[in-house]
């Protein structure tokens, strides 16, 4: 097959070597192919891309954090400069609106999260240099010597890009290769921006192996690639039937995966809350489950609400609002497909339409959908009613009392979040507090009276939660520092020379370094040893 | 089958509920059983643990720091204060010498790690709190809500025990209940410490359920235990193939599995240190491989030693120590059976006997044995010729130069640890950083001219390292409050009123707890907000 558009490989553009198949970019509004093909590749390109990486992480390891802070300041610059182009781009792959989501919202996201990367870059911290005197011993994090596989999903074209979000920010952060996989829905923008990075590496006097870029592959190749032990990590956004199988197929191989896969986001309305302001939580609800479509891992897709008046009243408010909207476009036939799949499992779980549930056209449309179900039905049959509905879905939950919450609460999965929404006179406080015990051990995110879409990029985020919501209950993919030392190794240096250690770790800290010595954190120096 | 020693099941001793068969110490010195005859478990004894550890960590979670610290502190108190009758009991199960081993080395360890567990849960230092007032995020690292199965190894009766070691005053720490597998080679001795530990939960008012021990259960069950979602996490320190086993069996469940494995912990003795002082270096190498009969995860099993007359001086003071020596006393027939085959293994593989090679009697016995292989060899069958030989057994290496040394680094495995010896002239130094960039993405701790023996317990230690060497690069075993962070999980809390938080996140911080608030570390209050 020949494509001509280029595969990054080794540090330079060049075409796919063994390409299995071609595919194109589709106009989800119309449901037609866009743009031009680009190569799906086969063993022979990702042969090369791991080669090439593990060259570009010895000398990767050895650069100073100056020149990486650099690239990524230097990248997230370009990407700013470019928000033009780059919007036409993914406006064109995704449908998402220019404004104010692709130019004003997600691009200032991932060009600020970019710069944020650089800032814990040059303070060094998420390294962590722990140090003890006495025992000669000095610890900090450090990088893999490995490149990364990041694999992108379709809901965010800039911000969860493989070649530009928080999982490439951070891989790279950590002074480790990327080799990304960028989703096939928006295969243009991932270009895109892989130039403006492959630029900004030059810039910055990187190896240019440091990004690797191939458009796609299929699901048996990324099997075989994540059990090659030449990868450091995995990152991966998607679904959790494909984040898994890569799991399965990389533990053996003892390659970690970081993986955020699905989650429901169960939001639980008290009744002092409903009582006080229950007509603004729908539209709040309604707007948050209709934003984008719905595509978002924190799509509120299992709203918990009390029977009786106040319940009723929400319901109907939120089924107004939903019932007024028009179709919304899906990234993909994929997305439609699933989705409409999800549907008929809850659905033949015992959960019955109030609003939509069917497709639109042109393109890939579908209805906003509100669903209910009873307490006593979901409790009888969790698993299934549980099932991930990506797109402008929910499925409200009417509960007979407290009680019925909170055995609800004790049934759920690992989620990235839950929120409970309580009065402001006190009265759910006590409700609030039992809820939260146990929602508290099943989530990554635990919200007080908000919607969980929205994720701020803080240094405080947890964007991340128990299984199987993501695959590691101690890690965020989100905020940094944090989410940086998912690639990085501990590393500990005993009893070694002061000019035998990484500079962080020695004596003298002219760079101030924020350090727990002894006990103590402190950007002091060490008094030199004997 | 029946045994009238009780396991620890619920919070009450109490007969095996379905033990499908019955085992005894032996004295490894005689190769005879002792003491009284400890159940193996079968699936209801599990199944009840389970159960109650569910119920455990409910309320355990819950429970105030205070409580938990002073448990570790009174639990190690009591451990101190039977000195007398654990040396006795573990010598006995293990031959291990009561001086200084048991009394002098590995019990103030153990003492010394639990007190320093407790210390990290008084001052909050494991559970890292991140504050961003703008954003109205705050988190922090938390219990998991489930116990942890910890199972202990043959090596440590004490530091490492289930009931007493490192994992177990870790997973505690986090406020997660403990299910312990003992080692089967000491069970007297891990009856009697999880004894006091039963009374140090009383004494603190902690849930009983806190610790629970098994004596041993059989492979098969152990894997279906391990796949059980209701455990929070497994820690294991053991054979690479049990271990591996375990993992394979808990990855599919999403059960993280914090195993230590095996270790050859290289060490590459360069020519300037051999001239200057290969005599003490032999000295200190067979002191270290011999000691505990080399029973250590970081004995020296692999030296590197340049060909030539340092190299060959070396080779010779080595050879007489370890030719001087007795057979050495191992923990059981299962060890003295695999060292055999391992010592087999690296002979077939092209190595050759210096010394040793064999059995010894009565009991279970190993002559100090010293092999020798060519570099190319080496490198020509570098997977077989990196099997471990736990026990007092080590392969030298003979090099041609610095190129085959710097060859070695980089086909070695991932290991604990890897030490350099260089001479005090400056003359190896370019050598030492050659190869400690190669071996430092290898090793989770370098070490500058000394054996990798000799662990100590501190906040900068990495006693772990890159897969297969354990099975996450990220966490150390040994070490607080390090330690203490692999059983937690990330809590975010996202505009929670301030009485609803954690005590830790509020805006007063009485304790004086160190936080990272808006990118600054502080013990200072948080001026409320408007």
């Amino acid at each position: 097959m020949s494509s001509d558009q280029p595969l990054l490989l080794a540090g330079c553009w060049q075409p796919s070597m063994d390409a299995t198949n071609v595919f194109r970019a589709e106009d989800p509004q119309q449901g037609v192919a866009i743009g031009p093909e680009f190569p799906v590749s086969g063993q022979i390109d990702l042969e090369a891309a791991l080669a090439a990486g593990q060259e570009a992480a010895a000398e990767l390891s050895a650069a100073s954090p100056a020149q990486v802070a650099d690239f990524l300041a230097t990248y997230a610059d370009a990407l700013a400069g470019d928000a033009e182009t780059l919007s036409n781009l993914a406006h064109a792959e995704t449908a998402l609106p220019k404004t104010p989501r692709l130019v004003q919202v997600e691009l200032p996201r991932t060009v600020g999260q970019l710069r944020e990367a650089a800032q814990a870059v040059r303070a060094c911290s998420w390294t962590h240099p722990v140090i003890d005197t006495e025992a000669g011993l000095r610890s900090h994090l450090a990088p893999l010597g490995k490149p990364v596989l990041v694999m992108g999903p379709n809901n965010f074209p800039f911000a969860f890009n493989a070649v530009a979000g928080s999982d490439f920010a951070s891989a790279i952060a950590a002074r480790n290769p990327v080799i990304a996989k960028g989703h096939p829905s928006h295969p243009a923008t991932t270009r895109r921006m892989a130039e403006l990075a492959h630029h900004a590496l030059a810039t910055a006097g990187l190896p240019a192996g440091t990004l690797q870029l191939l458009y796609h592959f299929d699901h048996a190749l990324g099997q075989r690639v994540a059990a090659d032990r030449r990868l450091g990590a995995i990152a991966f956004t998607g679904s959790r039937q494909a984040g898994l199988a890569l799991k399965a197929a990389a533990d053996p191989a003892g390659v970690p995966v970081f993986a955020e896969l699905s989650s429901l986001n169960p939001v639980f309305l008290l009744p002092g809350a409903l009582a006080e302001r229950g007509g603004d939580i729908a539209n709040e609800f309604a707007s948050s489950c209709m934003l984008g479509s719905g595509q978002f891992c924190t799509n509120p897709g299992l709203v918990v609400a009390p029977r009786g008046r106040h319940g009723d009243d929400f319901v109907d408010q939120a089924s107004q609002l939903f019932g007024q909207a028009d179709p919304m476009v899906l990234f993909s036939r994929g997305v439609l497909d699933e989705l409409e799949a999800s549907v008929e499992q809850l659905r033949a779980a015992g959960a019955s339409l109030i609003c939509g549930g069917h497709s639109g056209t042109p393109g890939y449309r579908f209805v906003p959908t509100l669903m209910s179900v009873d307490g006593e039905r979901f409790l009888a049959d969790s698993e299934q009613l549980q099932a991930e509905a990506f797109g402008p879905v929910s499925l409200l939950v009417r509960v007979s009392d407290m009680e019925q919450a909170l055995a609800i609460a004790e049934v759920l999965e690992g989620n990235l979040t839950a929120a409970i929404y309580r009065g402001g006179d006190g009265a759910d406080d006590d409700h609030w507090k039992k809820l939260a015990a146990r929602l508290r051990p099943r989530v990554g995110r635990l919200i007080n009276s908000h919607m969980p879409t929205g994720v701020a990029v803080s240094a405080a985020q947890n964007h991340g939660g128990p299984y199987p919501s993501t695959t590691s209950v101690h890690h965020t993919a989100v905020g940094m520092p944090a989410a940086i030392t998912r690639f990085a190794a501990l590393h500990c240096y005993d009893d070694v020379a002061d000019d035998l250690l990484p500079v962080e770790l020695r004596d003298r800290n002219p760079g101030g370094v924020q350090r727990l010595i002894d006990g103590h954190w402190t950007t002091a120096d060490i008094e030199p040893r004997r």
